[in-house]
């Protein structure tokens, strides 16, 4: 933004509009970027406030559209938008690079930045929120968590007043979809991945979701959002939701429970416990209600308690919308104070009850040598549970333990490993009961 | 605010903190004003951006408390809060009078103004709003619907980029309670609420909570956020909850239901459909589900689909953090941009689905009587359900008919209630199955 439009909103600030429509670049037209651009369009009454001068992106002129305003510039040159000097940025082509060298550019002359790109933001988030500090532009980002759920406006600033301790959630549609299709439906996750990929819930390489990177990096946003810290996204241990079968959703019914891929973060004296994954929650919860690719989140307050969040997760429109919302609050106030992310460490779960399954070779004496290795770590077991009409040759079964160290339990089923007549690796899920 | 401290933030937008704290004013010093002492007392990372000055009470000898800072003032006083030219007054005294008098000044002698007061929002909203514009301070209100939810912040800045269409919710606690305690207890609604006063629930007088006009009050907040139009709290339809009886629960359990005090209001083409009161809701929606004195609201968007919010509905921690939280907000802003609501129009709701029970002194014909009158309206329908061992002298039974406008089913339940076998006068719910 050059120095004439700086004074025009710094004057905007206590009138009801800005003199001059605020210009945007939109860097990537796929499903965000088009719905953006398609909310532009039919809300007429925000163009006094916002205009979008370029679409950027690679190969543009088959993305072209005649739906878009003819003024607006179609450029596949990045040097032209550069050269444009927008007052602001939209980012929503995904990926760490270039996004970061493209956004990075963008503060460095002086425009102010909406992004959707939440790998971006758990690489970089905390430069960028430094470089956007140092350059009194904005860096804005309720898009990339949970983008049809007003997350990030809601916690940074309607929950400010509070002393936030936790955030836990189901950040990821995709999975969302796969372990509440194989509840209904007793799959092994196998067909109803292939089903998801054919339908476009999943992407063709699935780890991102599945592994659970891509909610470790929302998470990171979160927590940057909730206490002002960053976090390592490597350093958040992730469970994949590859190792849990159809047995498992047979033992979670007759548990009460369901089996989810949860994202938590909780501040504790030492750091932050975080944990990505497949986890154990009551049926009646709302995680455990929560159905298809929409998203929940529960953030934890010392005063406020519980307040919850959802919506859908993704989606062009919805994410759009967190797109459009965080440009209008660019209308209202370019200049944010500035924030900062402090590294913030990521240390042990607090000890708490778990679900093991087994899937053995079935014979003598395998009840007794689990048993004996937990008890070497005092981990007390809870209940055993076994499901008839399983083979003899891969039997599973399932122990639940009481509350116990991670670490204890750890070292306990390293031992179990060794036995010879695992016909699986043993799968331990935490218990959110 | 006077004219040295506004410069000095206007200076501040751009960079980290204020040069100094904005004084505070706090008008109340029952829960919710002490819960707000408590929180600027328990973090002192506040003390840099946000100083209490001036507590304010009736009789405030006897609300002295010794862990509020001693330089604060306490007072009885409102000519002394003036005259020391509060930055910001927090008005939490409840009712429209005195808050609306002593609003109107603050805001005149240039100081912005943090409510948790839904009843003078609902009574005189629009004109504080406008005075707010014209003085250049910020009215803000996130503590006055759902205290423990950030659901101002959140649909007016994180759903700004939607166009809303609809709002529904849970936004009576005391309601809930009753409602959630009488369907797990099947006691009628007299004991349940005798309880709910006797554990401070519900007030000594209920009429408030029971009959709908505090939900209304908060309804029209909601409105003014979601629509930017202030609509007639008088205007908005009410049923009042101490017309559900215990056998209403056990036929909406066979509805697969249970009922609710439910809120909402629709964009309409001709201005707004909007209803509080008691409502039959799937025993597995969000709503069916919530218990106790919690609030659960959807906001619904053309482009973002539902969102939604929940959470502590009211008690002084909660909604202390949303007025902290809007404290914070002024640290950050003091001058808004202007928000203005236009007057919006009630109109009827649309054709839907009734759950009618009646209560009568059993003879022949009765059935054929009722079928005749809905058949005259073109009303259909849909089923009878009888449950066994009532009284014949007070025999409640069922008819849900198929969706069906308002205003036809109210000229045919007027032509049914001329009848002379009724031991009650009939109820109709609406039915959001």
């Amino acid at each position: 933004m050059n120095a004439t439009a700086q004074s025009a909103f710094d004057l905007a600030v206590s009138t009801s509009a800005p003199r001059r429509p605020l210009r945007v670049a939109l860097l990537g037209f796929g499903t965000v970027g088009q719905s953006v651009a398609r909310i532009l369009a039919e809300r007429p009454e925000l163009r006094d406030r916002l205009q979008l001068t370029h679409v950027y992106n690679r190969s543009v002129s088959r993305k072209r559209v005649d739906w878009v305003d003819g003024d607006v510039n179609w450029s596949e040159d990045l040097a032209e938008i550069f050269a444009s000097a927008p007052d602001i940025v939209v980012e929503v082509m995904g990926g760490v690079e270039p996004a970061f060298t493209v956004v990075k550019q963008a503060m460095e002359q002086g425009a102010s930045i909406v992004t959707a790109n939440k790998m971006l933001l758990a690489a970089h988030g905390r430069e960028l929120l430094k470089l956007a500090s140092d350059r009194g532009v904005q860096l804005r980002f309720e898009a990339s968590v949970a983008g049809g759920v007003p997350l990030i406006h809601g916690v940074r600033e309607g929950l400010a007043g509070d002393q936030l301790t936790g955030v836990a959630g189901i950040l990821n549609g995709t999975c969302n979809y796969i372990l509440s299709r194989m509840a209904a439906t007793n799959e092994d996750i196998t067909p109803v991945l292939a089903d998801a990929q054919r339908l476009g819930y999943a992407e063709a390489d699935p780890t991102a979701d599945v592994d659970g990177h891509d909610a470790a990096a929302k998470l990171v946003v979160l927590a940057g959002i909730a206490f002002k810290r960053f976090v390592n996204s490597d350093a958040i241990p992730k469970g994949s939701i590859r190792a849990v079968s159809s047995a498992d959703f047979c033992y979670a019914r007759r548990l009460d429970a369901t089996i989810r891929q949860i994202s938590e973060i909780q501040a504790r004296d030492d750091g932050f416990y975080a944990f990505v994954g497949p986890a154990l929650v009551p049926n009646h919860s709302s995680f455990g209600r929560n159905e298809g690719a929409n998203n929940v989140i529960s953030i934890y307050g010392r005063y406020g308690g519980e307040s919850a969040f959802s919506g859908a997760g993704a989606g062009g429109p919805a994410t759009a919308v967190a797109v459009v919302s965080d440009l209008l609050a660019l209308t209202h106030r370019l200049h944010a104070g500035s924030e900062e992310w402090q590294p913030g460490q990521i240390v042990a779960p607090p000890a708490r009850p778990y679900y093991l399954r087994f899937v053995v070779k079935d014979r003598p004496g395998i009840l007794a040598t689990i048993a004996a290795a937990l008890a070497r770590q005092n981990v007390n077991l809870d209940a055993v549970l076994q499901e008839p009409g399983y083979p003899k040759d891969a039997l599973p079964f399932v122990i639940t333990v009481e509350a116990c160290e991670e670490q204890a339990l750890r070292a306990a089923l390293e031992e179990i490993g060794k036995a010879e007549w695992h016909a699986e690796p043993p799968l331990a899920l935490p218990m959110l009961l």
